[in-house]
Parts: structure tokens; sequence; C-alpha cells
């Protein structure tokens, strides 16, 4: 098993990640990482593990590269996972910002290769590739979702690092239940998203 | 000029009529009537007229039909605005509700129908169709979302009573942004959108 | 497996069950009845089930027959989850009640017993033993409980039901780690426990 | 059409502007400048605008000169609306400031001046006068507000700027209504009076 | 001295009187029915008086001669002062009511002589003027105050009453400040206000 | 008359002068100043004055001194009222502070006199006796404040400076009624004891 | 000792006894009530005793005696202690109800002699006597507390019931301290008060 | 008596002692801090004595100690009394903390000396062990607990100074009544664990 006594892990990424840490007293917010803590609490009580939520929310690559030194490597960590991207995507369709501040995908596979030079030597860094709860694969926004995930997965591949594809676990769920089934911006992974994340994770970290 | 002294409107609906009106103390919402009520003041402070918002946030075809009497004839009202169904629809993808409440089509012409009837001889009655902030017309929700508000342009030629094409003007903007820029969940219309739809009805009732 | 698609599941107990439910808007409370529901729509989004939290904070095993009927067999339910008793010992060590309210072993098993007549021929019933999170076993109160549980399984036995027993799931997390690093009173399961409660019970429903 | 893609709008001015900005997450308030800030985005989605609402409760023209450089220029729009004056005039008459803090017709037109030759050269500068909702025109504060309007329209002919005349279309709704039906004070315009105002700049802007 | 032992009073009332009584837990709210009380207490001591606030905030003619027998009469009061008729004028100008449900002046002429009728033989009424704060007597709404005060003072002489005649008083203020420096809407007296109400009827009963 | 256009009036003192002035956004308290504002306004419109409460709840004769040049002096006033003292005798009997920081009656003769001094040459200062509500001169805590009274009448009378005798005010109020009936604490002067310090107060300045 | 297991107590009363209870989860007050409870408890945890807070805020002996069956016998207690009287006298000074609503001392002794009758034989009566804060016997109110006090001492030796006398232990601490020290309106016991009053009847238990 | 007019008195401690002191205006707390500085004016207001609550929530011996000379030594006091150790031995139970920041019994033992060195010659130090309200003397939690009150007597016995047994105390209590009827966590004392403490350092004080 990968998980060992004394283990230390952070998450970094946006709001999915973050699940308004800032309003838990020990900041692990209200998402996936919580679910995680308490399952490993509960069922490795023989281990102590430490976790740090490091998801900031309305995040974009941008934004997690630069604040990755002191909010990810300062904690010295035995592994990372990094789920960021959807921000990227979602600023191109909700006009939130001016169009001047939209990151292309060339600057989402350059925010995301720095991040990985970062890691390299220092600790292990797992990516999860962004997910967009909506079923249909030629909606506008999914297809560039997509895009991006394939970023994520040639990234991974080019660096020879460990790649959870989010996205493809909430297909399997959309063959049963719309994407609108767990959120209403299919976006935010909500309860049920949260589980289905913690547990892709979970699995990695048990296998 | 449609509008005339003395003219009392109501407007009948779910939550994007509704607009959370309970917590306005005139009980008007701050949606797209809210919006008319400002217009014909300041454009025609010559004529009095009244509004009725009689819209209620989470009603289908089958709630509104309940409460029809009560809430909307019981106004005496010179003309009512009617736009209802995206509940019917909705509840299909979100699963707010057990599939045994869902509403089909059938029930839903049904419902329309019975409003029509209970209008008839008393007041002009205008329908509006549904609406769903998603371009992509091959999407399973736009999909239903268009075969309902097919119903209703079928149901106001039979009954020969005017039509408001809200999707028709959502598509138009669509041209430009994304559903999204206007919802988050694509339905509730906010600032935009009630925008949209206020100018849709004030250019009916003044023409 | 033994969950179903329609399957109908109640939760009967006490504030373990409870979880503060009036809180929250769905009345599933937030602890393990919340978890259960969370991973079957996760897990299983190809199934429509149906939860009932009847957890009631400070209920005794009387209490919680006085509203079996309302509260338990009026949902219909296909299968009922029980587990009752830590009050019934809990009153003679914290004297929140005079002592003259205080139940015996007696009127303990009385009680479960017209539970289970009540259950008998209409629906699953499954008993889950109290628990204390005390590894002392000559603790007074872990003494009490341990006796109480004792009558949960006799009663299973005899009645031919089954039964889970939660007293050995937390005796196993406390091999590792004190009681009181879930709880500080050793009865309120908190994040972990109810990740223990719920991993035992969705075990069974998918065995 | 005055209006193009990438236009940005600046509008200063007092508490008539401001429209409780600091109250609203995006501080464009909650009077004209938001109904500009919607009725822009709706009717025209295909063209990207900014806007920043530069209005300050209480403001009198030597506080907007004050805070021209840092709250107008600074932003170095395309386009400045301007509306300042009625706290000029109405201090004479609430009695809110010391005597000796009232500003004369001729701080007023020379503030106004001052501010004219700031934006010489560098955006186009609109003048609105300022306006009383006082249908009598004998009125001492009525009286004062047309001469300091006087002012407004006659730096606007010197400066060869287009100056919007505020008092006159409130003057058109005071023929069939009085100004108190807008608003208790006649001078926070309230939800009518600003659909009267964003309506003058928007035929302005569309032009 | 009219002022006697034991003299029990009345004020009956709109908004003016009533001064939000309803958050003052001895209901005599925070106007000039405050102000006399606490003067009576201190420069009377050796006397016991006693005071009601009758008055509603909102109040027309017609909805104080509905309520007056239960709210003045059935205090068995030896004098009863009362000032109403400004909301029957403003109204007119407000339009916060539709126009079908204006009072005319032979209404408040009618309604007023049935509050005296009422009183006779029973205790003493006063009446006073309704006023309103603008000092431009051909202004509209003054003038319409005007012959309502006109009908009050009519209705005291042929009465037989003792009119106190508070435009009169306010009129004396605004030939030194205007009425906005009291109060913005012109009608409501605020702190200064009320103590020109206060002092009026002080006058009168300690003469 | 005392009073004239432009006059500037500060109050100096404790608790009573206070009146909880942070809570009211003109800063002038719920007490005898803002009394004596709303009059000074009602009765005299065609007269400008400045009013500055510089009372602080708590203070005593040395706290007041300490704050005199920078609360009192700076405001450049053209007569200050200085009521203090009550603290210097209360602490004697309610315990609040240590007795290593009681203040004897020379400690306040000194305080005085040295206020009087700063005074001497640029504004006019008034002394205001201390009072207690307790109409038993024999009672101790009435005792003690009687000889700080008698400081302050011999101060005013050596330094030539009009002394209001405010103990003798309540002396003639407490022949009707005690002094609880104005206040439980007897010191704090609450609606009607402001009244009668007003009237002093206005008397004077009116005289 | 008088204190034996299963002795049920009812403290019966005004503000003194009551405490603000309704704001305590069990009733008890924050007063001298909730202090025997904890004492007991904690001094005597092998006894089991009920205690009852029946003290309600401004009762005078009137109205504790109008519920006392209700409030008192009603319980069915082993011992009743009672003390009122000081509403009764306070009335006179406070001026807070019309003088026709005054208690006089014959009054006061009626009321006192019906509730002893309403005990004898079903519980015992244990009388406190007022008390007043105030060290100054010849104070009006002092002298008037003093004469209901007799009446409670009479009363008692008539009735042959245990009388504990309050005001002696106040005056005992007032040789110290003036009553001021405890509280500033000499009647509230407060903190320090609460522990006298506690200790007197502590010990009387105990003995 | 040790107690003596003029007595500065210093509690040093953890939670027990702060009992939410920050949510008091004298920042004495809720504990038995206050339950002293009561019973001290109540039964010896002849005497001014002064008491400082240095208690803070969650300290370990380590954190006193750090905080030693300007929390306690800087007050300059008479005496100290100290309780530390709980959360030295709960933080190995509860798992609040990384086990790499748990103290050892040597670690206790010297943070402890430390104290007394920097108390000697200065100011009398009276050692209160730590307490456990756990009768079962074979428990993990009251195991280690027992060892670190074992080393506070021998600590104070070296020393020659005063130790106060709270174990002994508690363990008396629960001959009759188990710790939860104390406190659900047996470690923070409740209002009845506050009595007990109080009551065996005044029995010290007045020794």
């Amino acid at each position: 098993m990968k998980l060992r006594n004394g283990y230390k892990i952070v998450f970094a990424g946006d709001s999915t990640t973050d699940a308004d840490k800032r309003s838990t007293q020990d900041l692990l917010g209200n998402g996936y990482v919580r679910l995680i803590r308490n399952a490993l609490t509960a069922f490795h009580p023989e281990m102590e593990t430490f976790i740090v939520n490091s998801g900031i929310s309305g995040n974009k690559s941008s934004d997690l590269l630069a604040r990755w030194d002191a909010d990810v490597s300062a904690h010295n960590p035995d592994i990372v996972f990094c789920m960021i991207g959807i921000n990227d995507v979602w600023r191109h369709f909700d006009y939130l910002e001016d169009s001047s501040r939209w990151l292309s995908e060339d600057d989402y596979r350059a925010n995301l290769k720095k991040m990985v030079e970062k890691s390299k030597g220092f600790y292990e860094l797992v990516l999860l590739t962004p997910y967009y709860m909506e079923s249909n694969r030629s909606d506008e926004m999914r297809l560039m979702t997509d895009r991006y995930s394939e970023i994520v997965r040639k990234t991974g591949a080019e660096c020879k690092l460990h790649v959870i594809d989010t996205q493809a676990r909430f297909d399997k769920y959309m063959k049963s239940r719309p994407g609108q089934s767990i959120s209403w911006d299919r976006v935010h992974p909500g309860a049920v998203g949260s589980v289905l994340l913690a547990d892709e994770i979970l699995k990695f970290l048990e296998s």
C-alpha cells in the first residue's frame, strides 16, 4: 500500500478542492479532502497521516502556479494531488472576467509544466484531470474541458506521473443520471461528486 | 397601444416569475415583474396600472393549475401572462423528486389546456414558452424543453392566444455569449435574463 | 446484492442517528445516514432508493417504542435499521434524569421485543448493538453497555434477525487509538465514528 | 452608434450615482448605473464594455473635484458621465453642515470648469444637470437647483460638451405625477427615477 | 392650570403621534408624546398623570375614526388631543395607494365631525391642524394641507373646541430655516419638530 | 440673552453628560446635551450654534483634567459647562476600583482648580455641582456628594464663575417623589433627570 | 441534618429568586437557587434532591399568592422557602405603577397569612424577610422594608415557622462595605448577595 | 488565617482555570476563580483582595512555562495557585496534535521545576494536582494522570510547597456518582467540579 505512517499529503487546486475551507476550523473544507481525512482515520487508525488543503476558490492554473512554492512545496509533502484548470475553461463561458484575462490552452500547458518541474525530485505529484459534468460531448464547454484534460493526460505521460481521470469517473456516473443531479453548475462537486473524487484518490492511496 | 389606464396585469409562473417575492415588501419580487412595474411607472405616469406577481418557486404546471382560481382568476385581471413548464422538465434531470412525481408531456399539455379554459371569456391570456439557456440543441434537457415549448406554441395557435417565444430571445443572445454568462443553472434568469423577459413583455404591452 | 431499485430504508434510533437532522433541509442529519445516502447515490446512480432518518436525540428505548408506529412503520419501509439503548445506559451515569426514570435491562429487553413484533411480516428489521467508545472492559458504563449489547444479540438470535455488532467495530478501532480520539463523551460518533457505522451498514446492504 | 466594443465608461457623481455601491459585491450600486450595465449586456452581448461607478454619497462638487484624478481619470475611460451639484444646493436647506461650509454658485462653476479641463484631450465628458423633483418652479430649492443646472448648460455650451438635461426629463414625468411619488426627499431617484436616468443615458450611448 | 392630579390624556393620530411606539417598552413612542410625558414628570412631580399614545402610522382620518371607540374613548380620558389628516393629503401625492382609496375634503370633514360627536359630553377634545413643512404656500401639497387645516379650524369653531394651529408654529420656524432642515419628507416631525409640537401642547396644558 | 449667533458650547463631564454618545451618529449622546441641541434649534432657528459633547463615562475629575486640553480647550469654545465629581465619590461606595485609586476631597479641589486655570481668559466656564438623588441628607454617599458640591460652590465663588446647583434642582423634585423614581442608581439622570439638567442650563443660556 | 435523600425544595419569590430563569435551560436561574443546587450536588452526591425555582420577576405578594397553588403546592414539595415583599415596598418609591396599585402593610400581612395557611399540613414553609441593601436605617425605603420584615418575623412567630433574617445578614456585610458595592439598586442581589443568601439557606438545610 | 488584607492571588493553569475568561468583562472567567472571588467578597468584606485569572485554554505545562514571567510573576503576587498538566496527558488520547508534539513525564517534571524556581523567594506557590474524573484506576488515561499527579506531589515535597490533591477530592465525589455526572469529557470541571475546586482552595486560604 502506497500509504504509510507519517505520510504528508497536499491537495492543490481550486474551489472543488477548497470547499469553503475558511469556514472550517481545521481548514480542511467541506469537500473531498475532508472525506479522505475521515476515511484515513477511520480505516487506518494505526497510521498517522498529515493532510493539507491548498485549494483556493476561483484559482486558475496561473493563480495556483504563483502560490505553488508557498502553498505546496513549503509544506514539504510526500505526495501532492493537483486538480486545476476548470476555471481556465469556465471564464470563457461565464464572462466573470474580461476577455483579456482568459488563459489559452498553451498557457495552461505551460503552467502545468512549471508545477511539474517544481515537484521533480522533492515529492510525488499526482495529476487529476479537470471535469465537466456535461454528458453531451459536443457541448462547447465540454469540448474545451476535454482538450484541457487531454493536456493533463499528455503531461502526465511525458513526465511519468500518475494521472487520475476524474472525467471518466463522472462520465460513468452520467450513464445513469445527468450531471445536473449532482450540481446545478456542473462544476462544483457537491456531496455526491465529492464521494466520487475521494473514492478515486483513496483507491490510489490504498493501492 | 394595448396598455390603458386602469389595466390589471397578473404574472403567473414559477421561480423565474416569483424572484424571491416574499423578501420584498410589495411582493413584486426582484425579477422581470419588478422591471415591468418600474418601466410602466417611469414611462407612463399618466396611466394607473395594477400588477400582481403570482409566481411561486418550484411550481410545475400541476401546481400552478391547482392554484389558478385563487391566485390568478380571483384577481379579476384584464390580462394574464403565464410562463410555466421548466420545472416539469427540470425534475427529470436534477432528481430533486422521486421519479414517480415526474410530469409527462401529456400531463403538461393537459394542464395548459385547463388554464386556457379557465381564462376564456374572462381575460386575455398570453402564453410564454419556457426556455433553457443551453445553445446546444441536441442537449437532452434542451430537447425536452423544446418539446414543451412546442406544446405552448401549438396550444396558443389552437386557442388563438398570443405566444411570446422566450427561447427565441435567449437563442438570439446566445449567438454572442453562452447561457452560462447569464446563469449558472441556465434556468433562473438573473439580472440580464430578466431584462430580456421584461423587454419582450413590454414590447407586447406597448404594441 | 440486498439493495435493489425502489428500496425504502428507515434508520431508527437516538442522537447518534439523528445527528441534528432538524438543522438540515432534507432532514437526513449530518451523521452516518447522510454518508449512506451520498454513497448510494454516488456508487449506485442506476438505482433509486429512499431513506428516512427516524432518529431523535435523547431517545431511550421506551421513547422509540412509543413512536415506532408513526415514525417507522408508517413509512412502509422495505428495511429498518434500529440502533437504540445507549441513553438507557447513559442516564445511570450522567444523572440528567431522576433515578425514578431510569430503565432497567428488563425494560430494555421488553421494549426491543415489542419493536421486533411490530416489524414481523411487514419489513426486514436489522438490529445494531449500542456501543461505548471505552476500551477498558471493566469500566462500569462499558460493562452496562455490554450487557445491553448482549440483549440485542440474543434478541436477534431468537428472532432470526441480522445483528450488526457496532461495538466490535469500535473495539477494532480502539486497538490503535483511544475512544477519546473520536469523541469526548465516547458516545456521539462524530465524523470518524459515522464513517465506521456507515461502512458496516453499506457492507450489509451491498452484500 | 456611439457605443463600441471595448468601451470604458465612468459614472462620476454623488449618492444618486453611488446608490449604496459598497453594499454590492461588484461595486456598481443599486441605481441607474446597474440598470445601464444590465441593459448593455442584455441588448449588446456582442460587445464587451467596462463600467465604473465613481459616485460617492454626500459629495459636493468640491469633493468630486478633489478625487477626480484618482477616481475618474485614473481609470483611463473612453467616456465619463458626470452628474454633480445637488448636494451643493441641498446643504443650504437641510442644515446638515455649518453655513461656513456651503458652496456658492461661483464655487460650483469653478469646480465644474476644473473637471472639464482635466478631461480635455483624454476622454469625452458628458455633463448631466442636477435635478430636483419639485414641480413648483418658484420653490426656493428648485430655484437654486435651476440656477446650478443653468451653470451646467452654459459650461457645456462653452466647452462644446454634450449635456443631458435630467431636470427636463423629471419635469416631463411631473406633468402626470408629483415628485413625491418617486422619492420622499425629491432628490434620491429610487427605482423609478433610476429608470428615467438610465433611459436618457442609454439613448445617448446608442445614438 | 388646566392640568390636575389624576388627569388622563390620550393622543390620537398617525405616525407623527405614533413615532414608532411598538419599539418602545412603554408604548409611548419616540416623539412628542414622550417629550410631554418626561416634561410633566420633571416639572410636576407632585401630580400623577396618565398618558396614552393612540397614534398609528399611516392612519388616515377614516382609519382613526374606525378605531376611535376602542383606542380613544375606551381609555376613559379627561382630555384628548387629535392630530389627523396629513395622510389623507399625502396619498394624493406619493401614490402609495390606488386613486380609488383617496379621501376627499368632504370625507375628511365628515370623519372629523364624527369624532367630535363621539367625544361630546365625555371628555375635552382638542384639535390640532395637520401641517406640511413647506414654506411655499402655492405648493400643491401645501395648498391641500392648508384646505384640510381650514376644515379643522372651522370644525373647532363650530363645535367650540380649542384648536392648536401646528402649521402656524412650523411657519414661524420656517421664517428662519427651510422645512427640509427638520425633515426630508417635510411631514415626520423628527427631533426638532417634536419639540415644537410638545411645546404647543404643554403651553395649553399649563395654561 | 447670553446665547448669540455662532456660539460654541462644550459640555465636559462623565457618563451623565456622555449618555452613550458613541452609539449616536452625531456623537451628542442621548441625554441632556441632545435635549439642549434640539431645544436651541427649535426655539432659536435664527441662530447657528455649535455643541460638543465631551463627556466620557466613568470619568473622575483626574480623568477629565488629563484630557481637558484635547477635549475641551482644543474646540476653541465660547462657553464650557463642566459637571464632574460623582465618580470621585461613587468609587468609595461601589468598590469598582481598588481603594488605592480613590480620590480625596483635596484631589478633587485641586483638579477643579486646574481646569479653571486652563479656562481663564479663553472662554467662560460654568460649573455644575454633582448631585446624588438621595433625599436623606445623612446618607453617607449623599454627605460626601454634598461636601464635593460645596467645593464646587466655593471654587466658583473664589474664581467668580457662575455655578448651577443641580443638587438643589433634584432636591426640589424629591420633595414630591423619591430619587429612585428617576433612576435606580440615583446617579444616572435618565429621561426625567435630563429634562431637569437641560432646563437649568437653558435658563442660564437664555438669561 | 434536615436535608435527606429524595427531598424536594421549592423556592418561591420575585426577581431575587427568579434571577432570569427563562434564559437558563434548566430553569434554575443565575442566582442563589443555582448556587444551592450546585453546592448540594457537590457536597452531598450521595443524596438525590429536587429543586424548583418558582420566582417570577416583578412579583408582589399578591402576585405570588395568586399563583401559589399552581407554582408552589402543585410541586408537592417537602419544604418551601418564600422570600417576597420587596416589590410591595419598591413600587412606592420607583413609581413604576400607578399609586392605585400599591399594596399596604395590611395587604402584605394578609397575603403572607394566606400562603401560610395553604402550606399548613402539607409541607414545611420557611419564611425569609425581604431586605434592602441600605445601611441608613432612617432612609424612607429602608424604614418601610424594615416594617415589612417585622411582619414576616411576627407571622413566623405566630405560626411557628422558621424565619431567615436576610436583612441581618446584609447588615453584617454592610458594616464593612456599602450596599452599593453589591448592587446599584440595592435590591437585586447580584453575584455577592446570592452567595450570602445561599449560605444562609444551606446552613439551615444542613443544620 | 492565611488570607489578609491586600493579598494578591494569581491562578495559573489551563482551560479548567480559564473557564472562558475572554467572554467575561472582568476576565475572571466562569469557573472556580469566580466562585473564589465571590466568596471572598461575601464572607470577608472587611478585607480587600486582588485576584488574577492566568489560565489559558489548551495550555500544556510548556505553554504555561513560556508565559510564566509575563502572566504570573509580573503581577507581583503574594500567592500563586498552579494547576497544570491535564493537557500534557490528554493529547496522548484525543489526537488533537501530532504525536511529535506530545510531552513526556520528564518534560512535565522539568517544566514544573522551572516554575518552582521562578517563584522561589518572590511569592508562595501552591501546587494543585491535575485530575481526571474517571473512577476506574486502571483506565489508561487515569493511570497517566495519576503518574503526573505523583510528579506534582513529589515536586511539592522536595521543594516544601503545599500541594492540593484535587484528584482525591474528585475521587471522594465519585464514590457516590460517576465522573460523567459532572462532565462529559471528565476533564472540564463544569458547575459542580468548580465548587469542589473552589472549596479546596478556600479551605486552604482560610486555614
